[in-house]
């Protein structure tokens, strides 16, 4: 059920771990870009690359022919600069510029993406030729980073070396709001004003939505990692992460009998529990716990639910097993957490948050495995 | 505001940061190590010592005394042997004995604490002359890790080496709950059938209830990192911890811009708002989000409040600062998350959660500088 090879008997028999496949990540890259042509695919891959590593996951879409990639903030572009030095890559920094640190975005060769006339008047005092690209980011109702829309004449009259204007969606998965559509009209007119340079306003939810989005380069974040891989028809998405921890402890509990802190969940008959050592720490919601008047989440054993009793704790999640004959399941068992019969999505639908969070909030105690065939 | 000493004008100027009062840390320990004498004072400092750095915390804590440490699991109890090189210092690995893995506590001198008849029976072949300490765990109705209470008997008649017979209370909390007054009882009971070997209890909210549950040692994890402080009167604890995180933007908004994604929260009349540097994928609940019809988190500025607008997302949180004198708030200021206007348990509160989810799940991409005196 899980790819034993490469690891150490330690490896496998002791803590949670998740696997990262890096050719279905490469996959879904050559999909989305096959997808979006002649539109470029770039890749977005802050905040770790949502959590599964920047330096594996930057090495392996770069391999499968990305050349622009956005990151948060100017850490992550010095630390993604230092780990893919081929030179032929564009950084995009999505918060912007930050005072006092413009040397830093030269040394490293990044491209700040400005929303405001602060950044803005700080990058010209800097670079008073325009030798160095930028990207303008303007808001188009998102209410976040990006200038207003009413500067786009002003700022068009600077002479800026702009490689990239750009804007975002805010909710380009709600499919009966108007609201997409009207940030795409207005930033094609901001787009005319500044006669036509590389545009961008596209993440995963919009260019699923609609190729009316895709136009110069498209920046996917979720949709490479896996997410939405349920949602959509048009495009295959192929799950990239696993995740799984073992059972550290199978026991027997009485009718009656409380699970956990708070003692919020009572057993209603005897039952049959395993406990799993992972918990809120490594990521796990406490969000899945559940009560006897609450549903929770629930893991999988070898196809087989196991509904998660009370609360998800710091270290450790009871599972109910009363359905998996007894035998089949042992101390030392790894149980699925994200996997074939729950993706990420289904998880997160059931922790009443989003895939995103579940991926970014996996702490670096959970092992990754990276499966490059 | 903040302590600016021995950081460079990039670290100031960048990204969020924790800043961990080590002198803070160390007082916690040592007032309640006094508050339970005679008993003995350990620390629990499991999960990357609640998020805070296992290496720092564990450094510290021994400097105060602490002799005895628990950990969660093999990787972190070899890790804290690894950088705690004092012989004199016990490791208990709470989730016990994992297949297969054995040889590894005896190369680390780790004591594992055993909980099941499994682990026990491997643990005796390994150990025929009962060399090796363990440390023995019954449950007392957590339904958790831990030997049912009828073993009792049976195991005591086995000739073991145990350096601790230990238990674990399910909501030391809930002072109205006879349930931990009902575990205590039902251990004691067991101390009397194994003789009276060294016991322990209480974690930080038992110790506080009553000391009747200090036995031989007392085992606090989030009190000793500034937990509780508000909570009760009997011992003194210090907050720790402190989390900032920089604006990136300042901007305007009229009356009816919605703001963030899903377009949750409308503007009720024109604003100011900032966007500050920190998210979901560093540790900041989406929970604290706010809309129109349901109140959110707030953070600070130089004492005054600013409330959540939106949704958290990934990198950014908004913020209104509508009530701030213009001018006197930047971009590139700092933002109190956690610190003297909101400790730990205010913020978990209004994210409904704990302040161990808070604190085991602010990211690595937040740097933590460390706070000597």
């Amino acid at each position: 059920m899980m790819p034993k090879d490469n690891r150490t008997m330690r490896e496998i028999d002791c803590s949670a771990f998740l696997e990262i496949d890096l050719c279905a990540l490469a996959d879904n890259y050559n999909s989305i870009s096959e997808y979006v042509k002649p539109s470029l695919c770039a890749a977005t891959i802050k905040a770790n690359a949502y959590g599964l590593g920047l330096e594996a996951v930057s090495k392996t879409i770069y391999d499968a022919g990305c050349r622009s990639f956005f990151v948060s903030d100017l850490d992550e572009g010095i630390r993604l600069r230092e780990n893919l030095t081929s030179p032929d890559i564009t950084i995009y920094i999505l918060n912007g510029l930050m005072p006092h640190s413009i040397e830093y975005y030269k040394k490293y060769n990044l491209t700040p993406v400005i929303g405001s006339l602060e950044e803005l008047d700080e990058y010209r005092v800097f670079d008073k030729q325009n030798i160095y690209p930028i990207a303008i980011h303007f808001d188009t109702g998102f209410s976040r980073l990006g200038f207003d829309i009413t500067l786009a004449s002003k700022i068009s009259e600077y002479k800026l070396n702009i490689s990239l204007i750009m804007s975002h969606i805010a909710s380009a998965e709600e499919k009966l709001s108007e609201m997409p559509e009207n940030q795409l009209d207005q930033f094609l007119q901001i787009c005319k004003i500044f006669n036509n340079p590389k545009s961008s306003i596209a993440n995963s939810a919009a260019l699923i939505r609609n190729k009316s989005f895709h136009l110069d380069m498209v920046r996917p974040g979720i949709s490479l990692y896996g997410g939405y891989e349920n949602l959509q028809s048009k495009l295959q998405v192929k799950p990239v992460v696993k995740l799984y921890a073992p059972i550290i402890q199978i026991k027997k509990i009485k009718k009656g009998a409380t699970i956990g802190y708070g003692a919020i969940y009572k057993a209603t008959h005897d039952k049959a529990i395993a406990l799993v050592s992972i918990g809120y720490a490594d990521g796990i919601p406490r969000s899945l716990s559940s009560s006897n008047d609450e549903m929770g989440g629930q893991f999988y054993y070898e196809g087989q639910p196991t509904p998660i009793l009370g609360r998800v704790s710091m270290d450790i999640v009871a599972i109910d097993i009363s359905d998996i004959p007894y035998n089949t399941i042992n101390r030392g068992n790894f149980i699925e957490i994200i996997g074939s019969n729950q993706n990420i999505d289904n998880l997160s639908e059931n922790a009443d948050t989003i895939s995103y969070e579940i991926l970014t909030r996996l702490n670096s105690r959970i092992r990754k495995i990276y499966k490059y065939a």
